[in-house]
């Protein structure tokens, strides 16, 4: 709609398409980059100089767990919203079969909940239940709100997750690789991570239209408390 | 719809309620579950018996890392969205006031897309752009897709994902506490978190409508690759 008007429906997929894309890759460095970040933040303040190696040893074993449970739990996620729509599928056709007459009035009663004539809803009513996958098709997607899912979005939605959790998750660690004691790790990856946040954020709020700086600023001060909570349970402990 | 017609709305609205607020604590469980479990399985073959303690510094800084950002992230979500509607709202009443016959055009394609007789479309488009409120409530639910979000989610959502991160995680860590060397709490561990990912994931296709077993075998398996992926990358840095 509004300026795309004249794009069509095609243009409108391929935007929801790369959208989708966008997504997965927000979600997966949004927790790829604060998560490693703030766990070596802790460990930084409880690890001495001897066991700086510990830091990256326990974040790369996160970042392997992070992208793989979150990939997977984008997949599996994917893959159950193509089993729940494919079961209502199949009980709305049941349905449309067993019980016209009750399936007939909810297709009344959407109409008449736009605000619909009685005379309009009765001859809409007539016109959308003479073709049975019409029928069916609408009932799925106004009644139950659910869109056909793509079959391939769950592979590709696992793949762009997990993918994006790792290259998030290297950003905040590898400050660590190259230090000789944790404190001065956690200074350069603070430094480092709160920027990429800070623009990470701007660009995630630009995509869904809210004010983009405010949008930076909260993603960056979740990312600075999760890593300041960290480190000091992390103290407390091993105090 | 189905055999809740009878109950009408406000079953309805209760039923979205606390299926959203399932929704949060399923997130945030099975995170909880799975991260803190693959990183201490992770850790347990990388660290001597002289730095147990570190399997669970390590687990609970990523506790409380881990739930501040799902916790604070599901917060932001619940805020995008709504200051996305607010902002899309407005467009629509401006677009209403300023661009009235185009707009009107976008109704009757609805109606048209449909599979409404152009009679009836016309009837439909009519009647509806009558009332300003409702025309422009008719554009955002079904031409943009978006429903009025309550504002008391953002809140509500990010304390139910956060509780629930930290009362998954702490289900893995804690046999930790109770042993002198990793790979016997990694035991223990297993058995245990294995088990809760698999009633977790049965209740969670339940809800979903997915076939249970097949669900919950798949929830425990993530779990268990997840887990063995970090023992492995923390083995392999480790030598």
């Amino acid at each position: 709609m509004n300026t795309q008007a004249a794009g069509g429906h095609l243009h409108l997929e391929e935007h929801m398409q790369s959208s989708k894309i966008l997504t997965d890759i927000v979600i997966g460095m949004s927790d790829g980059l604060t998560v490693p970040f703030a766990l070596a933040a802790g460990l930084s303040g409880a690890v001495g100089p001897d066991h700086i190696n510990l830091i990256w040893i326990a974040g790369l074993a996160e970042i392997a767990a992070g992208s793989i449970a979150m990939g997977l739990g984008g997949y599996l996620a994917g893959k159950t919203e193509i089993d729940h729509y494919n079961s209502e599928l199949k009980r709305e056709y049941d349905e449309v079969e067993r019980v016209p007459d009750r399936e007939r009035d909810e297709v009344k009663e959407f109409f008449s909940g736009l605000g619909l004539s009685n005379e309009v809803q009765e001859k809409a009513v007539e016109e959308m239940t003479k073709d049975k996958d019409k029928w069916v098709d609408f009932m799925m997607k106004y009644e139950l709100g659910l869109d056909k899912p793509d079959p391939q979005r769950a592979k590709k939605s696992a793949f762009n997750i997990g993918f994006s959790y790792v290259v998030g998750g290297m950003i905040p660690l590898s400050p660590y690789f190259f230090v000789t004691d944790g404190l001065s790790g956690l200074k350069i990856s603070a430094v480092i991570t709160l920027v990429c946040l800070f623009f990470f954020g701007y660009f995630k709020s630009k995509l869904t239209g809210v004010n983009p700086l405010g949008g930076a600023i909260r993603v960056m001060v979740i990312g600075a408390l999760a890593a300041g909570c960290a480190f000091v349970v992390a103290r407390l402990i091993q105090l």
